[in-house]
């Protein structure tokens, strides 16, 4: 088939054969298919939905386009957690010393924030010396001697993935369940850990906004991934708010950190010990996450995952004399305090409004290849279901650039609804085991 | 709106308010939208469909982007003649002089073919001489002085649909009502005619395979120009078959000065009659079609249409002896004949491979860069109903390039179903008055 007939079958909503979706994703990787021609395909595809066996071979062909990352050299069982993005996630902080503690290993391939969700590498950057750009080779054996490694994902991995995200985040076709799962799976199998666990955000900080499209978009994963071999979980959790308080890069370590010493916000502590208690589970570690979840709080309270974490630090370059002293990390030159204009409880929160709020003050980026500012975010005084009177600090801006303030500051108040007291969703909505 | 909230907003199925079709349109002729953003809204809207208001929306952006052809110079009423495209359709040759002798002011600017359709300014080129590339001036001053010119588009016209109609056709994005209609509209309207008659083709050689789809379109070029205060009529003729018989250039010059002298292939003679009637209706010049039809006949047995052909080839630079000696015009090196495989009636014809097998011999073109033969094309012996005996000429092929003459055969071959004798749906389908 020629590309123009591929694009107009899918325009017709016809289903496409596996050689012609490789033969587009890799022409296209390899500069052999145009943007123009690429983004009318993927257009076609947003409307008209990929079947199953088509987002199979979608995310084959995107990983077909690079090479796998070679593990080969890491023993015992190799595990991975993605979250499909939010506001104040830095679970992958936490967690990936919690499940190395408990013997896993975890080569962790992280990204870098775009619009209002964060990304992991911004967040660890931000510790003096830490270095993200490790080669494939130390990378793997940092993970054999300490039992993890954060880095960023290497240029071999999926490279037409790169090449068609960049493409959908400027042709409004980013908001695909087929899409999205294609992408995510094909990086997470190129990575070529044995289990992955998927933290499928739902709610108005989330890309979906009810628990039918999570349920959707984690399903769709586990079932490619079983497709190809893997062992997939997914548990799909609560982003109706910012998780945990910080909303930043430094301030965010600080929080993690405080998890990691056994602190931190109540929320952001349920959710890392049920991520690491759903993984011991899916990797065979434990029969049930009633068990699993006394391994992993006992992580947390003995310092080990702590302890793990200066260790992972220390392998990276980084300063790990941060765990000790907060104020090493980079702070902001000054506080400003959004107050409330009413009384009542907090009912509701636009939880992108606070990442988009987060990302104007420095802490994300609108395009690629804007810097961020490691110190700047939003501190979260108030979450859903707090009371909170007139006058009140709802929110704390951290800022280095008074330019912006006043926008940032109208954007979190608007994020706000404070009105009657109402039922708050839970943190885990639910579990999905392989 | 940014332009990804405009593409998103079509892509959800939301109607686009005037400004923002106008700003995408706009922007993308003057460059400042990349082709692949471009690409992605044109599949959104091919998908989704345009409401009449974004149709109107996007033809006058298209007109705003050029200027409009001056025929301020011009006295009388200004005529123009638009077929939709179809195989062997050389009825402007005919037409436009019939016109002229009728007292109507005729500036046509016609295109060239692409695909398996033909083009009227690459049919006139094949007359030694004849200069379709006259600037606008010398175009109004030609039309004042002897009634008619046909030319290329001026640079000036529409630049948007230029571009617009080149990228379609690399996305798959060629085949929509809308974006037809929006294209061909801006064209007539900037070519500053006060009326308008659109030849809506319906069947196997057209792109409306029925004549609901075709009624949809007529009726949509029809109220794009009512809008925009023109006189817009629409006759929807049949495209199940070549019109005429030969398909290619310098044989459907030949016949179209056959049918100018009187003579020619009846369905030819027969729709060119019907296409200046009903134009003298719509332009106010007769009462009734049937008044009119009697004034159409007598300019072309009376040899009037005739004259005033050869005034304009004159006029234009181009050797009118072809009228005399057919001879003068570019004649292929051989001839090859297609015949029958078995006895019957001729009850199909899949005409758009005939339109491809006639390009595919050099007389047309697949890329728009490409030159054609004007020489080469095919003689249709057999038309829908024609009774024919195993071993009888079906087709005769007039070639230049030997190497393709048994896939063309083929291909013609193919198009030709021969079976029991079947109602042949008729020449005119319908006429709609604006």
């Amino acid at each position: 088939m020629r590309i123009t007939d591929i694009i107009a079958a899918k325009r017709d909503g016809l289903d496409i054969a596996d050689q012609d979706i490789s033969k587009i994703v890799l022409d296209y990787a390899a500069g052999d298919v145009p943007d123009y021609q690429m983004s009318a395909f993927l257009m076609a595809c947003y409307i008209r939905g990929l079947s199953f066996a088509e987002v199979s071979a979608m995310t084959r062909a995107m990983i077909d386009s690079g090479g796998m990352l070679d593990l080969s050299g890491v023993s015992g069982v190799k595990v991975d957690k993605h979250s499909t993005g939010g506001v104040g996630d830095k679970t992958t902080l936490i967690v990936v010393p919690m499940l190395a503690v408990c013997g896993l290993k975890v080569p962790k391939m992280s990204g870098r924030g775009l619009g209002f969700t964060g990304g992991t590498l911004d967040k660890l950057e931000s510790i003096p010396g830490f270095n993200t750009a490790i080669d494939p080779q130390a990378f793997a054996g940092q993970v054999e001697d300490i039992g993890a490694a954060i880095a960023g994902q290497s240029r071999e991995i999926v490279p037409a993935d790169k090449k068609i995200y960049a493409l959908r985040d400027v042709t409004a076709t980013v908001e695909s369940i087929p899409l999205i799962a294609a992408s995510i799976m094909s990086k997470k199998i190129a990575c070529a850990s044995d289990v992955v666990l998927l933290d499928v955000k739902v709610g108005s900080g989330a890309f979906a906004r009810d628990i039918v499209q999570a349920r959707e978009l984690a399903n769709t994963m586990i079932a490619i991934g079983a497709n190809l071999g893997k062992t997939v979980g997914a548990v799909v959790t609560d982003m109706n708010q910012p998780l945990g308080c910080a909303v930043g890069n430094a301030i965010e370590v600080a929080e993690a950190i405080d998890a990691l010493k056994g602190g931190g916000p109540d929320d952001l502590r349920r959710l890392c010990v049920e991520l690491c208690a759903v993984m011991l589970v899916i990797a065979g570690r434990c029969e049930s996450v009633s068990d699993s979840r006394s391994l992993a709080v006992s992580c947390l309270d003995s310092g080990e995952a702590l302890r793990k974490f200066v260790e992972i630090v220390a392998a990276q370059g980084g300063d790990a004399g941060v765990v000790e002293d907060a104020l090493l990390l980079p702070q902001a030159r000054s506080r400003c305090d959004v107050t409330s204009l009413e009384s009542g409880f907090v009912s509701e929160i636009a939880c992108a409004r606070i990442g988009a709020a987060a990302s104007l003050l420095g802490a994300g980026r609108r395009y690629k290849e804007d810097a961020v500012d490691s110190a700047v975010g939003i501190i979260v005084k108030k979450k859903l279901g707090d009371r909170v009177e007139k006058g009140e600090v709802l929110a704390q801006l951290h800022v280095n650039d008074e330019s912006n303030v006043s926008e940032a500051s109208n954007m979190v108040s608007d994020a706000y609804r404070i009105g009657r007291e109402v039922a708050i969703s839970p943190l885990i909505h639910e579990i999905i085991r392989p």
